[in-house]
Protein backbone atom coordinates (compact mmCIF):
# COMPACT_ATOMS: atom_id res chain seq x y z
CA UNK A 1 0.00 0.00 0.00
CA UNK A 2 2.75 2.56 0.68
CA UNK A 3 4.33 2.04 -2.66
CA UNK A 4 1.10 2.22 -4.71
CA UNK A 5 0.13 4.84 -2.72
CA UNK A 6 3.69 6.78 -3.43
CA UNK A 7 3.85 5.76 -6.76
CA UNK A 8 -0.06 7.73 -7.28
CA UNK A 9 1.27 10.55 -5.59
CA UNK A 10 4.43 10.77 -8.07
CA UNK A 11 1.98 9.98 -11.51
CA UNK A 12 4.49 6.98 -12.32
CA UNK A 13 2.43 3.94 -14.10
CA UNK A 14 3.56 0.46 -13.38
CA UNK A 15 2.55 -2.55 -14.22
CA UNK A 16 0.96 -3.96 -10.84
CA UNK A 17 1.12 -8.17 -10.20
CA UNK A 18 -0.40 -9.33 -7.31
CA UNK A 19 0.35 -11.74 -5.20
CA UNK A 20 -1.90 -14.85 -4.98
CA UNK A 21 -1.01 -16.07 -1.47
CA UNK A 22 1.34 -13.76 0.75
CA UNK A 23 1.62 -16.73 3.79
CA UNK A 24 2.77 -19.87 2.53
CA UNK A 25 6.14 -19.88 0.28
CA UNK A 26 5.41 -22.61 -1.59
CA UNK A 27 2.25 -20.59 -3.14
CA UNK A 28 4.36 -17.79 -4.29
CA UNK A 29 4.76 -16.61 -7.55
CA UNK A 30 8.79 -17.69 -9.30
CA UNK A 31 8.92 -13.90 -9.98
CA UNK A 32 8.18 -13.19 -6.55
CA UNK A 33 10.82 -16.09 -4.95
CA UNK A 34 14.08 -14.79 -7.69
CA UNK A 35 13.02 -10.90 -7.22
CA UNK A 36 13.08 -11.05 -3.50
CA UNK A 37 15.05 -14.90 -2.54
CA UNK A 38 16.49 -13.32 0.83
CA UNK A 39 12.91 -12.30 2.88
CA UNK A 40 10.16 -13.67 -0.52
CA UNK A 41 7.62 -10.87 0.78
CA UNK A 42 6.21 -8.15 -1.26
CA UNK A 43 6.47 -5.76 -1.89
CA UNK A 44 8.86 -5.37 -4.69
CA UNK A 45 9.71 -2.90 -7.96
CA UNK A 46 11.20 -3.84 -10.68
CA UNK A 47 12.75 -0.82 -12.87
CA UNK A 48 15.32 -1.01 -15.55
CA UNK A 49 16.07 -4.66 -14.56
CA UNK A 50 16.91 -4.31 -11.25
CA UNK A 51 14.94 -5.33 -8.17
CA UNK A 52 14.10 -2.97 -4.87
CA UNK A 53 12.82 -4.93 -2.14
CA UNK A 54 11.47 -3.48 1.20
CA UNK A 55 8.63 -0.98 1.14
CA UNK A 56 10.47 1.75 2.66
CA UNK A 57 13.41 1.55 0.68
CA UNK A 58 11.17 1.28 -2.51
CA UNK A 59 9.93 4.98 -1.28
CA UNK A 60 13.14 6.49 -1.03
CA UNK A 61 14.29 5.12 -4.29
CA UNK A 62 10.93 6.01 -5.87
CA UNK A 63 11.71 9.55 -4.77
CA UNK A 64 15.50 9.67 -6.01
CA UNK A 65 14.84 8.68 -9.30
CA UNK A 66 11.67 10.62 -10.02
CA UNK A 67 13.24 13.83 -8.62
CA UNK A 68 10.71 16.11 -10.64
CA UNK A 69 7.88 14.96 -9.73
CA UNK A 70 6.60 16.07 -6.17
CA UNK A 71 8.81 14.95 -3.63
CA UNK A 72 7.82 12.45 -0.73
CA UNK A 73 10.89 13.44 1.26
CA UNK A 74 11.47 17.19 2.89
CA UNK A 75 14.84 18.25 1.43
CA UNK A 76 16.15 19.03 5.00
CA UNK A 77 18.36 16.07 6.98
CA UNK A 78 16.66 16.95 10.06
CA UNK A 79 13.45 16.64 8.44
CA UNK A 80 14.45 13.31 6.91
CA UNK A 81 15.79 11.81 10.03
CA UNK A 82 13.00 12.79 11.69
CA UNK A 83 10.41 11.02 9.36
CA UNK A 84 13.08 7.64 9.47
CA UNK A 85 13.01 8.18 13.20
CA UNK A 86 9.18 7.55 13.56
CA UNK A 87 9.06 5.07 10.20
CA UNK A 88 11.20 2.67 12.12
CA UNK A 89 9.64 3.77 15.31
CA UNK A 90 6.34 2.45 13.18
CA UNK A 91 8.08 -0.70 12.31
CA UNK A 92 9.95 -1.89 14.98
CA UNK A 93 7.09 -1.26 17.95
CA UNK A 94 3.90 -0.88 16.36
CA UNK A 95 3.47 -3.24 13.50
CA UNK A 96 4.74 -6.33 15.86
CA UNK A 97 1.92 -4.91 18.36
CA UNK A 98 -0.90 -4.83 15.68
CA UNK A 99 -0.51 -8.13 14.70
CA UNK A 100 -1.20 -9.45 18.49
CA UNK A 101 -4.55 -7.52 18.23
CA UNK A 102 -5.63 -10.04 16.05
CA UNK A 103 -3.56 -13.02 16.30
CA UNK A 104 -3.26 -13.46 19.70
CA UNK A 105 -6.25 -14.15 22.65
CA UNK A 106 -6.89 -13.23 26.73
CA UNK A 107 -4.48 -11.73 28.95
CA UNK A 108 -1.58 -11.36 25.86
CA UNK A 109 -4.31 -9.42 23.66
CA UNK A 110 -5.16 -6.98 26.65
CA UNK A 111 -1.79 -5.96 26.69
CA UNK A 112 -0.86 -5.61 23.36
CA UNK A 113 -4.30 -3.30 23.17
CA UNK A 114 -2.83 -1.16 25.94
CA UNK A 115 0.81 -1.14 24.14
CA UNK A 116 -1.04 -0.29 21.26
CA UNK A 117 -3.09 2.87 21.93
CA UNK A 118 -0.15 4.01 24.46
CA UNK A 119 1.60 4.15 20.68
CA UNK A 120 -0.77 5.95 18.58
CA UNK A 121 -1.06 8.57 21.67
CA UNK A 122 2.74 9.01 20.81
CA UNK A 123 1.83 9.19 17.03
CA UNK A 124 -0.73 11.45 18.22
CA UNK A 125 1.46 13.87 20.09
CA UNK A 126 4.06 13.99 17.45
CA UNK A 127 1.70 15.15 14.51
CA UNK A 128 0.23 17.72 16.98
CA UNK A 129 -1.59 20.49 15.36
CA UNK A 130 -0.15 19.96 12.23
CA UNK A 131 -2.52 18.59 9.09
CA UNK A 132 0.21 16.11 8.06
CA UNK A 133 3.13 13.80 9.67
CA UNK A 134 5.65 16.28 8.01
CA UNK A 135 3.98 19.44 8.47
CA UNK A 136 1.74 21.08 5.75
CA UNK A 137 2.06 18.59 2.65
CA UNK A 138 1.36 15.17 2.55
CA UNK A 139 4.70 13.15 2.20
CA UNK A 140 6.99 10.22 3.39
CA UNK A 141 5.91 9.67 7.12
CA UNK A 142 2.56 9.88 6.26
CA UNK A 143 2.54 7.55 3.39
CA UNK A 144 4.55 4.69 5.65
CA UNK A 145 1.52 5.26 8.40
CA UNK A 146 -1.57 5.57 6.92
CA UNK A 147 -2.50 1.97 5.60
CA UNK A 148 -2.77 0.67 8.95
CA UNK A 149 -5.34 2.90 9.41
CA UNK A 150 -7.74 0.69 7.55
CA UNK A 151 -7.45 -1.89 9.95
CA UNK A 152 -8.58 -0.09 12.99
CA UNK A 153 -11.87 -1.66 12.27
CA UNK A 154 -10.38 -4.64 12.61
CA UNK A 155 -8.63 -3.84 15.91
CA UNK A 156 -11.38 -1.61 17.49
CA UNK A 157 -14.12 -4.60 16.81
CA UNK A 158 -11.77 -7.40 17.96
CA UNK A 159 -10.18 -5.50 20.94
CA UNK A 160 -12.83 -3.18 21.81
CA UNK A 161 -12.06 0.04 22.05
CA UNK A 162 -12.51 3.54 20.08
CA UNK A 163 -9.62 5.04 18.44
CA UNK A 164 -11.60 8.03 17.60
CA UNK A 165 -12.30 8.77 21.21
CA UNK A 166 -8.78 7.92 21.88
CA UNK A 167 -6.74 9.77 19.84
CA UNK A 168 -8.96 12.10 18.12
CA UNK A 169 -6.23 14.06 16.48
CA UNK A 170 -5.16 11.09 14.61
CA UNK A 171 -8.74 10.06 13.13
CA UNK A 172 -8.64 13.92 11.16
CA UNK A 173 -5.46 13.09 9.85
CA UNK A 174 -6.76 9.80 8.83
CA UNK A 175 -9.73 11.48 7.36
CA UNK A 176 -7.87 14.44 6.03
CA UNK A 177 -5.49 11.42 4.17
CA UNK A 178 -8.72 9.23 2.57
CA UNK A 179 -10.05 12.97 1.08
CA UNK A 180 -6.63 12.13 -1.69
CA UNK A 181 -7.06 9.96 -4.71
CA UNK A 182 -3.93 8.35 -3.51
CA UNK A 183 -4.90 7.12 -0.64
CA UNK A 184 -8.69 5.93 -0.81
CA UNK A 185 -7.76 4.32 -4.53
CA UNK A 186 -5.18 1.96 -2.49
CA UNK A 187 -6.37 1.28 1.13
CA UNK A 188 -9.33 -1.17 0.84
CA UNK A 189 -12.15 -1.62 2.56
CA UNK A 190 -12.34 -2.00 6.37
CA UNK A 191 -15.55 -3.65 6.19
CA UNK A 192 -13.51 -5.93 3.90
CA UNK A 193 -10.34 -5.97 5.33
CA UNK A 194 -12.53 -7.51 8.92
CA UNK A 195 -14.03 -9.96 7.13
CA UNK A 196 -10.27 -10.91 5.64
CA UNK A 197 -9.00 -11.00 8.90
CA UNK A 198 -11.61 -13.06 10.09
CA UNK A 199 -10.89 -15.66 7.43
CA UNK A 200 -7.49 -15.64 8.25
CA UNK A 201 -7.88 -16.34 11.79
CA UNK A 202 -10.13 -19.39 10.99
CA UNK A 203 -7.58 -20.60 8.45
CA UNK A 204 -4.50 -20.41 11.60
CA UNK A 205 -7.49 -21.18 14.47
CA UNK A 206 -6.89 -18.63 16.06
CA UNK A 207 -10.15 -17.95 18.12
CA UNK B 1 30.95 2.46 16.70
CA UNK B 2 29.45 2.81 13.68
CA UNK B 3 28.69 6.66 13.78
CA UNK B 4 32.47 6.92 15.57
CA UNK B 5 34.08 5.33 12.22
CA UNK B 6 31.32 7.71 10.24
CA UNK B 7 32.48 10.47 12.04
CA UNK B 8 36.52 9.54 11.63
CA UNK B 9 36.08 8.82 8.07
CA UNK B 10 34.21 12.42 7.42
CA UNK B 11 36.45 14.08 9.62
CA UNK B 12 33.79 15.58 12.03
CA UNK B 13 35.05 16.66 15.71
CA UNK B 14 32.42 15.36 18.24
CA UNK B 15 32.19 15.68 22.17
CA UNK B 16 31.75 12.62 22.47
CA UNK B 17 30.01 11.29 25.93
CA UNK B 18 29.99 7.24 27.03
CA UNK B 19 27.25 6.01 28.94
CA UNK B 20 28.63 4.50 32.43
CA UNK B 21 25.54 1.70 31.97
CA UNK B 22 23.28 0.86 28.89
CA UNK B 23 21.46 -1.70 30.26
CA UNK B 24 19.89 -0.60 32.98
CA UNK B 25 17.25 2.43 32.46
CA UNK B 26 17.91 3.51 36.09
CA UNK B 27 21.78 3.77 35.10
CA UNK B 28 21.03 5.87 32.27
CA UNK B 29 22.12 9.16 31.75
CA UNK B 30 19.51 11.99 31.95
CA UNK B 31 20.73 13.55 28.71
CA UNK B 32 20.15 10.29 27.20
CA UNK B 33 16.91 9.60 28.68
CA UNK B 34 15.55 13.18 27.66
CA UNK B 35 17.91 12.80 24.47
CA UNK B 36 15.77 9.63 23.34
CA UNK B 37 12.61 9.37 25.47
CA UNK B 38 10.91 6.67 22.69
CA UNK B 39 13.76 4.13 22.38
CA UNK B 40 16.35 5.33 25.50
CA UNK B 41 19.60 4.00 23.69
CA UNK B 42 22.52 4.71 22.37
CA UNK B 43 23.76 6.63 19.92
CA UNK B 44 22.37 9.82 19.72
CA UNK B 45 24.14 12.55 17.78
CA UNK B 46 23.41 16.17 19.01
CA UNK B 47 23.45 18.69 16.47
CA UNK B 48 22.80 21.94 16.17
CA UNK B 49 20.78 21.53 19.09
CA UNK B 50 18.52 18.69 17.64
CA UNK B 51 19.00 14.85 18.41
CA UNK B 52 19.10 12.24 15.93
CA UNK B 53 18.71 8.67 17.10
CA UNK B 54 19.60 5.22 15.61
CA UNK B 55 22.28 4.49 14.14
CA UNK B 56 21.53 4.44 10.86
CA UNK B 57 19.80 7.73 10.40
CA UNK B 58 22.54 9.11 11.94
CA UNK B 59 24.64 8.11 9.91
CA UNK B 60 22.56 8.90 6.35
CA UNK B 61 22.06 12.61 8.59
CA UNK B 62 25.80 12.35 8.38
CA UNK B 63 26.25 11.94 4.81
CA UNK B 64 23.58 14.38 3.76
CA UNK B 65 24.88 17.44 5.85
CA UNK B 66 28.34 17.16 5.88
CA UNK B 67 28.43 17.02 1.80
CA UNK B 68 31.53 18.75 1.39
CA UNK B 69 33.62 15.64 2.83
CA UNK B 70 33.74 11.56 1.12
CA UNK B 71 30.61 10.61 0.94
CA UNK B 72 29.26 7.37 2.32
CA UNK B 73 26.30 7.02 0.03
CA UNK B 74 26.62 6.03 -3.07
CA UNK B 75 24.89 8.85 -5.14
CA UNK B 76 23.31 6.03 -7.72
CA UNK B 77 19.98 5.24 -6.05
CA UNK B 78 20.12 1.25 -6.70
CA UNK B 79 23.12 1.18 -5.11
CA UNK B 80 21.30 3.28 -2.33
CA UNK B 81 18.40 0.85 -2.24
CA UNK B 82 21.05 -2.19 -1.88
CA UNK B 83 22.76 -0.54 0.64
CA UNK B 84 19.53 0.01 2.60
CA UNK B 85 18.74 -3.45 1.66
CA UNK B 86 21.83 -5.43 3.20
CA UNK B 87 21.72 -2.96 6.42
CA UNK B 88 18.40 -3.86 7.05
CA UNK B 89 18.81 -7.35 6.68
CA UNK B 90 21.79 -7.10 9.13
CA UNK B 91 19.55 -5.24 11.49
CA UNK B 92 16.34 -7.11 11.47
CA UNK B 93 18.43 -10.86 10.89
CA UNK B 94 22.08 -10.85 11.96
CA UNK B 95 21.40 -9.10 15.21
CA UNK B 96 19.17 -10.97 17.04
CA UNK B 97 20.46 -14.49 16.30
CA UNK B 98 24.29 -12.90 17.27
CA UNK B 99 22.16 -12.51 20.65
CA UNK B 100 21.60 -15.76 20.83
CA UNK B 101 25.37 -17.03 20.42
CA UNK B 102 25.94 -15.67 23.77
CA UNK B 103 22.86 -15.88 25.91
CA UNK B 104 21.53 -18.84 25.16
CA UNK B 105 22.35 -22.13 25.21
CA UNK B 106 22.15 -25.63 24.34
CA UNK B 107 19.73 -26.21 21.47
CA UNK B 108 19.08 -22.89 20.88
CA UNK B 109 22.54 -21.99 20.88
CA UNK B 110 23.42 -24.59 17.90
CA UNK B 111 20.23 -23.58 15.81
CA UNK B 112 21.77 -19.80 16.23
CA UNK B 113 25.38 -21.32 14.91
CA UNK B 114 23.35 -22.46 12.10
CA UNK B 115 22.00 -19.97 11.07
CA UNK B 116 24.42 -16.87 12.48
CA UNK B 117 27.24 -18.36 9.49
CA UNK B 118 24.26 -19.24 7.04
CA UNK B 119 23.55 -15.07 7.26
CA UNK B 120 27.64 -14.95 6.87
CA UNK B 121 27.44 -16.85 3.73
CA UNK B 122 25.27 -14.73 2.63
CA UNK B 123 27.02 -11.40 3.39
CA UNK B 124 29.87 -13.29 1.75
CA UNK B 125 28.19 -13.53 -1.47
CA UNK B 126 26.57 -10.18 -1.60
CA UNK B 127 29.98 -9.17 -1.27
CA UNK B 128 31.90 -11.38 -4.17
CA UNK B 129 35.44 -10.12 -5.23
CA UNK B 130 34.79 -6.66 -4.69
CA UNK B 131 37.28 -5.59 -1.95
CA UNK B 132 34.62 -3.44 -0.04
CA UNK B 133 30.20 -3.86 -0.34
CA UNK B 134 30.00 -0.62 -2.06
CA UNK B 135 33.14 -1.44 -4.78
CA UNK B 136 36.15 -0.10 -4.64
CA UNK B 137 35.67 2.25 -1.81
CA UNK B 138 34.85 1.70 1.91
CA UNK B 139 31.09 2.72 2.76
CA UNK B 140 27.97 3.05 4.20
CA UNK B 141 27.51 -0.57 3.79
CA UNK B 142 30.84 -1.18 5.29
CA UNK B 143 30.34 0.80 8.40
CA UNK B 144 26.99 -0.20 9.18
CA UNK B 145 28.17 -4.40 8.97
CA UNK B 146 32.34 -4.21 10.46
CA UNK B 147 31.27 -3.68 14.21
CA UNK B 148 30.02 -7.25 14.93
CA UNK B 149 33.41 -8.25 13.76
CA UNK B 150 35.13 -7.17 16.99
CA UNK B 151 32.12 -10.17 18.23
CA UNK B 152 33.53 -13.19 16.10
CA UNK B 153 36.60 -14.33 18.08
CA UNK B 154 33.56 -14.23 21.64
CA UNK B 155 31.02 -16.62 18.62
CA UNK B 156 33.76 -18.39 17.99
CA UNK B 157 35.15 -19.34 21.50
CA UNK B 158 31.44 -19.74 22.92
CA UNK B 159 29.82 -21.25 19.76
CA UNK B 160 33.24 -23.63 18.29
CA UNK B 161 33.84 -22.39 14.82
CA UNK B 162 35.98 -20.77 12.52
CA UNK B 163 34.50 -17.57 10.76
CA UNK B 164 38.35 -17.71 8.59
CA UNK B 165 37.07 -21.30 7.65
CA UNK B 166 33.69 -20.84 6.58
CA UNK B 167 34.20 -17.22 5.05
CA UNK B 168 37.40 -16.47 4.38
CA UNK B 169 36.72 -13.98 1.53
CA UNK B 170 34.44 -12.24 4.67
CA UNK B 171 37.71 -12.24 7.16
CA UNK B 172 39.93 -10.61 3.92
CA UNK B 173 37.60 -7.98 4.07
CA UNK B 174 37.43 -8.15 7.64
CA UNK B 175 41.62 -7.08 7.86
CA UNK B 176 40.90 -4.66 4.93
CA UNK B 177 38.59 -2.39 7.04
CA UNK B 178 40.52 -2.82 10.09
CA UNK B 179 43.68 -1.13 8.17
CA UNK B 180 42.30 1.75 8.40
CA UNK B 181 42.52 4.15 11.36
CA UNK B 182 38.40 4.89 11.10
CA UNK B 183 38.00 0.72 12.23
CA UNK B 184 41.08 0.42 14.08
CA UNK B 185 40.70 3.37 16.22
CA UNK B 186 37.04 2.38 16.77
CA UNK B 187 36.50 -0.86 17.37
CA UNK B 188 37.46 -2.81 20.43
CA UNK B 189 40.00 -5.31 20.96
CA UNK B 190 38.50 -8.56 20.61
CA UNK B 191 39.65 -10.29 23.90
CA UNK B 192 38.38 -7.82 25.76
CA UNK B 193 35.01 -8.08 24.25
CA UNK B 194 35.31 -11.48 24.89
CA UNK B 195 35.78 -10.84 28.77
CA UNK B 196 32.88 -8.03 28.52
CA UNK B 197 30.15 -11.05 27.11
CA UNK B 198 31.29 -13.34 29.82
CA UNK B 199 31.17 -10.22 32.43
CA UNK B 200 27.01 -10.13 31.31
CA UNK B 201 26.77 -13.73 30.80
CA UNK B 202 27.07 -14.05 35.23
CA UNK B 203 25.06 -10.63 35.46
CA UNK B 204 22.82 -12.60 33.76
CA UNK B 205 23.40 -16.35 35.10
CA UNK B 206 23.37 -17.48 31.60
CA UNK B 207 25.93 -19.86 32.03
Amino acid sequence: MRVKIALLEKGIEVQYKEEKDVFEDKNKSELLLNSNPIHKKVPVLIHNGKTICESLIILEYIDEVWKQEQQLFSADPYCRANARFWIDFFDKKITSCAKKLWASKGEEQGAAKEEFLEFLKVLENELGEKPYFGGDHFALLDIALIPITCRFYTYEKLCKFSVEEECPKLMEWVRRCNMRDSVSKTLPDPLKVFDFVLEVKKRYQIE
